[in-house]
């Protein structure tokens, strides 16, 4: 018979100490050793979060000895990373007590999966490309407005040095020993929320299938995936699997969060057309879909069945899954359907848009083709930003939007398939590094805070040395 | 033929991208595998940095939601802490931009090896005993100057998960292939400099002879060793190996660096009455004492001569080293020696002071005894403070003073045997967690920066795949 | 025969030592003394500044001392003010160097002239009235979001002693020795731009006519001086005389400002809308118009000819002035005029909307009326915080819209006369004390900075003893 | 007959809303307009305040714009100054906000009266000698260390220009009409604490007799008025009136506070040696004296005569004076004194020291002959600055020692006369503008906090428009 190989990101310290919980999958369909997927693992994330604060002291160290470069302090936009959840740290002020202590400036933390060297890390193809790419990272602007890169400040082989071993895949399997590749984590709205590509393409050596994941909904997740991983990886893939439940789509028909449990035939048809968009979106990348309805406890057979219906009206398969309750078993039927899928309609991948297409005209791209809007309002500052970096050559680098995964708009609450929309671009960001342009397109929150309980005060070791609280 | 193991301290990331070198010995006499030693190693000082992080979030979150424990954001105590050397942390304000982000205050990160974890990691003696060191750890006063612990922000069971791997010791070997333990590091100051109790303790089950070692000169060093290692962990040691060097000696003598290839009799003998004061104070604790001297490319055999002379005249022996040169061969003469003394000589291991003396008395008992102090002078806020911890529980602890290692007194450039000098104190710390009092009497740096050509610039990866520039 | 009177703003050191040029008028239409006018006066502005902070001084002494109002740090809104032009003071934070100094939080320094302390000063009947407001005045919220107020920390008393003398109106007098008060000078965007209630009621009482200023685009200076300063102090003007110049009216209508120089008939006559907008608003109050032309040296004739013709075919007057070169006699055109409205129409004085209109129905009134707005966008924030406000009894206070000066929307650029726009509230301010409500549409600057090269870098005593550089 | 006249200085704003309380005098000895001088009177200290902020802001505006000297922005010593107690001030952190908002630094704020401008004004000889002065104010020192100067950033003209009426002394009378000037106001201890050279010189040409104030202990405000202002404009004193309580010579012997109204004369005998160490100080100076003893109610009659025993049988007249309860009438016996001595002895007024006495045994000079000093201990850092100044041109300024009033030592409980203590000199700066160098003994507060109560809570007017509370 054949195999197959799964690859997911790795878990964050921050999440697993704040809102309780940890990101080693649940019920049946869990990935083991749990507790060390959910603490330190293998270092991988602590030598990131060391390569990046390295190059962060490197870049004050440089302005304390006499700041040959000519960095401005307040354009330092470099930050600093932990991986905690740690709100004090969003905004300070460092350098503080004099001149032995550096020049002040404001600056921040952010968690660490949120650094650049995380979207480096999951994005290189090799120590030398790796290495490369951090020499790329734009660390400050000079006082005459000039980038400032971790190769001026001589920090890229250090840092190289420091992620060596976290660059190597890490083997993990499932409960039931399917082998996986649990490798890299980067955030999903300021990077592009993908495993590593050492990862994937090492499975693709080992496996005759292999599965993975692209973070958010499908219009950030699986346009990301397509658009920046694949693009830069030259990967092509056979098939997409769109994850839809019942209950999300009457919430994106219009039912409340209290009122799920209840049936409710006019929300979940409202909601489809929801699916519909998601599922016209992957066809745009000219990549068959498989829809796999994650079943959860009350869900009602008509409601699965109209969901199926839907689905089928419109040429695709929808399959019922149940892996969280009956492990791999749940999932066979939707394994079976991707396999027929895979030898009856042969992909023919292509990208939204071709490198050449200006940054500010990519950005549309993906608003109008995959969100839906009607157009885009950049903030002037915004513009001027992405002109210059045009203007400097990073205009052939692909976009990553940052939006709510709640709508395919700006605004969170606007659930459905709205059309036409304005969509606001109100900060953009240059990651020269991981080789993308950042549109903020909201708030968004790059150090996560710790609830008023944390599960750290649950989280401990019982009178028989188990750890407790961790799930 | 019987065995002997090593316990020496884990390095830390931070000297290791700045001042050149790594911390796994030199020549000949090297821990393997080096390249691993020198960067994450088995990751304990990432976790210590993890739990000590978590702690510190956990306090701003306190605040941030209610503050139920009335915590005085001013009189907040506990820093955060980075294995980097960052001088820009050194002092900062943090959770400024408004409400959601916390309550502002001043704070400051130190590098890891000086955080309380670490020494507490150090002084375990198993998981219990770390959870509750955990739990015992000062973080802030409140309003009313009454402590807050990480026990009443619940934060000890979480901590004690994040070390719970940390807190086994690593072992590596030499070149020669002797094993070694390596294990914890906390710094020579603020703390007691030795490596992990933990380490100790597995190291004396397993072989006939275990050395380890005691960080700075000796009166730091030996003393901590003894009053603070040995008096938690119950340990009695049976002999000490005082290192001394003819070049520093000669330094004590009056020589001035840049002459030290020069002969210089005079100075040398000026300088043994620093060798002289080093093992008079050893003899206090009832201890037997070897001198191993150092040997350097350019010393005289004159002046090594005059050195074991002088030792021999007082009734000990010293024992010229050739390790880096040679490995084991060079130190074989030293073993016999220390065995020979082992055999002949019954140690009857006393401390200095018991733990009824009081905080003050315990500060002048040591700077009397073993530093030739006249008298110490306290600040007078520190002397009030030592006076509320006397009266709030934590009088039977032991001290531990952080003074420069290049002089008995408090002034770098007083070198010799000085005498009746006044020694003053000027602020004091309360490690509750790890178990002692902190004296410091002079201006002591628990954030190092980085120099103006860090190591880091010339570290990478040559062709061949190899880490460069480590050492 | 009859006696007239001017009432206007005095000057504020900060522009006075950034961008060259006193306050004091021009060419032949100038009130004395300049020099004092220009410098430190009667001590108006100082005491304001005093007396605002010592208020800030109170707040944070408040926190300090334990208390006992509960006031949040982070949301005490009371910034202090200087009477400078200072950026360095714009985000600032306070408080630092320990317990001693206070708790840590943001702030800033305004310019003193933007303090609500000045509006009060220019809205207050008396000193009863003066010491009732500065009570009224929020200055922080408390943990649980109640108002703090400056009676709360017995403030008002103390600020009304600095406050006696400079209640008072400063008579000055014109080049010709015309009588006129120079009294208060609020802001003209978060404040209501006119001189002092007090100034004008003693004018009225003193002469036949009172000439009084509004800051600002008659959309913003008209539109609070009635609706905001004729509301609180019950005035009724009889005429208003709009300001009007050939250079704006081209600008309005779409010429560049390099080619002002030109004649441009067709601009001419597109940027009449902009006049005809402001003649139908204050028609919109019952109050007579007179279109007063001020005089540039290069304007032309048939300009000049063109705007009177098209001011008289909408059934008003319009008259050229020439007061820069000629002085009175170049105004008594406009005075005659003036004169013969007021004998010839009486008004009818009437308020754009009564106190009960909601808060957010004020601001769509003012907005829709007159400048013309279809429709007003309030941020989500703003509007909760208006409704707050609603609900806790400040529901009757009028707005004053902050707004640029150069539009009637809120975009600088957008001439004429724009229809049916979105006017957006990005932000909004309580001035209980002063007794309005600010709407932030854009950018507000409330400490503005130096130029590269101040005017204070020229300003000087010459040999004689005269002052240089002041205008 | 021959008149005599007062030269006095004026009072802050911050004292009088602090601690109850105004600085016009008190029962029959005060000075009239007694309102206006505890407020705003002419404004000088508002004009002083702006002079020094204007300075202020075009340093951090010439970092702001390109930074053409290249100031250290953390080596700018210049604060920014207000009138008011306000401990949030005393450490801050400025133009944080980013790059509009300027440099980001470390700053504090004084009160207005511990402005280097205030000891300027008092030590001017004149508008031209004023500008000077200014412009020799150092502000910072450049990356290389050089010192920059008001002058560097043209800021002495407009500051000149700001100064200009307050420069002019203040004309006031006391209770019974004696003129008095009241003029300047500069702290005692980073200052020289007298009233300004303008006020004495003037009254020296309008009076017979001209009595002035020196602030604090004689060894302090006798000694600065000497060595400082003497020195600087060329007065000649002809007598020394030196102020006693019997109370304080109580304390001086030993008594406590609280025991002040008991009989005891040992301790009055034993606090006889602090006056005695007065008078033999002035006789250094060869100035005449005559000591006042100024009664308080609860004084015996045996105590009075003690001291008047005392002083006689050391060759000089006590005289007890009752101004405060009686008037002019209360002093006159001791005017009778003074004019007798004046008639009698005649003064041979010499300096203590010479310019050219070297920074470092000039302080040592007053240290010992005045305080009785065995030795200056100077910190490490302090010396070295001390050492730059007198290389860099300053060697000739006299000193001005910032020290306790409360003892001839740097600890204020050491009463009496104590001698061969050693003088701490902890910290120097440089005034050269005002043109002298501070030494600093101990913890110097230039700025103030208010208390748990401040007055200003207190302070109102009543309902028949009377100021209440302000003394």
């Amino acid at each position: 018979g054949k195999n197959a190989m799964i690859c997911i990101r790795e878990a964050s310290l921050g999440p697993c100490f704040g809102v309780k919980g940890g990101a080693a999958g649940g019920g049946y369909a869990q990935i083991v050793p749990m507790e060390s997927m959910n603490l330190h693992f293998t270092g991988d994330i602590h030598a990131i979060g060391a390569a990046h604060n390295l190059l962060a002291a490197m870049v004050d160290n440089h302005i304390h000895w006499g700041n040959a470069l000519g960095i401005d302090p307040r354009r330092v936009s470099w930050p600093r990373v932990v991986d905690m959840n740690d709100r004090a740290l969003r905004d300070m002020v460092v350098s503080l007590g004099g001149p032995a202590n550096g020049m002040p400036r404001e600056s921040r933390y952010d968690i660490t999966v949120a650094s650049e060297v995380m979207a480096i890390l999951c994005l290189a193809t090799g120590l030398d490309d790796l290495q490369e790419r951090l020499a790329k990272i734009i660390v400050a602007r000079t006082f005459d407005g000039a980038p400032v890169t971790a190769r001026d400040l001589k920090a890229d082989g250090a840092m190289t040095v420091l992620l060596k071993d976290a660059l190597l895949p890490n083997l993990v399997q499932s409960l039931e020993s399917t082998p996986a590749f649990v490798h890299g984590g980067p955030f999903a709205n300021i990077a592009h929320g993908c495993n590593s590509v050492m990862a994937t393409r090492a499975a693709l050596k080992l496996a005759d299938y292999v599965v993975t994941e692209a973070g958010f909904g499908a219009e950030l997740g699986a346009e990301k995936f397509f658009n920046i991983k694949c693009r830069k990886a030259g990967l092509a893939p056979s098939a997409a699997v769109l994850v839809a439940t019942v209950r999300a789509l009457k919430v994106n028909g219009g039912a409340q969060l209290n009122e799920l449990g209840e049936e409710n035939p006019q929300a979940l048809d409202a909601g489809l057309a929801n699916l519909a968009r998601h599922m016209d979106n992957i066809a745009k990348f000219s990549v068959p879909v498989v829809v796999a309805i994650n079943h959860f406890a009350g869900d009602r057979e008509v409601e699965l069945a109209r969901v199926i219906e839907f689905v089928e009206a419109r040429g695709q398969r929808a399959i019922v899954c149940r892996h969280w309750a009956e492990g791999g078993a749940g999932a066979l039927q939707l394994a079976e359907a991707v396999v027929e899928t895979l030898e009856q309609e042969t992909a023919d991948f292509s990208l939204l848009y071709c490198d050449d297409l200006p940054l500010t005209e990519k950005i549309e791209r993906v608003a109008q083709d995959i969100y839906g809007a009607g157009e885009v309002a950049f903030d002037a500052a915004a513009l001027k930003r992405l002109e210059t970096w045009q203007g400097e050559g990073h205009g052939r680098l692909p976009v990553c939007i940052a939006k709510t995964p709640y709508s395919f708009t700006a605004n969170p609450s606007e659930r459905g398939a709205p059309k036409d929309f304005t969509l606001p671009v109100r900060d953009v960001r240059l990651s020269a590094g991981a080789g993308f342009v950042v549109a903020l397109t909201g708030d968004v929150m790059t150090m996560p805070g710790l609830p008023r309980h944390p599960a750290a005060e649950t989280i401990g070791i019982d009178p028989d040395g188990r750890i407790k609280g961790l799930f």
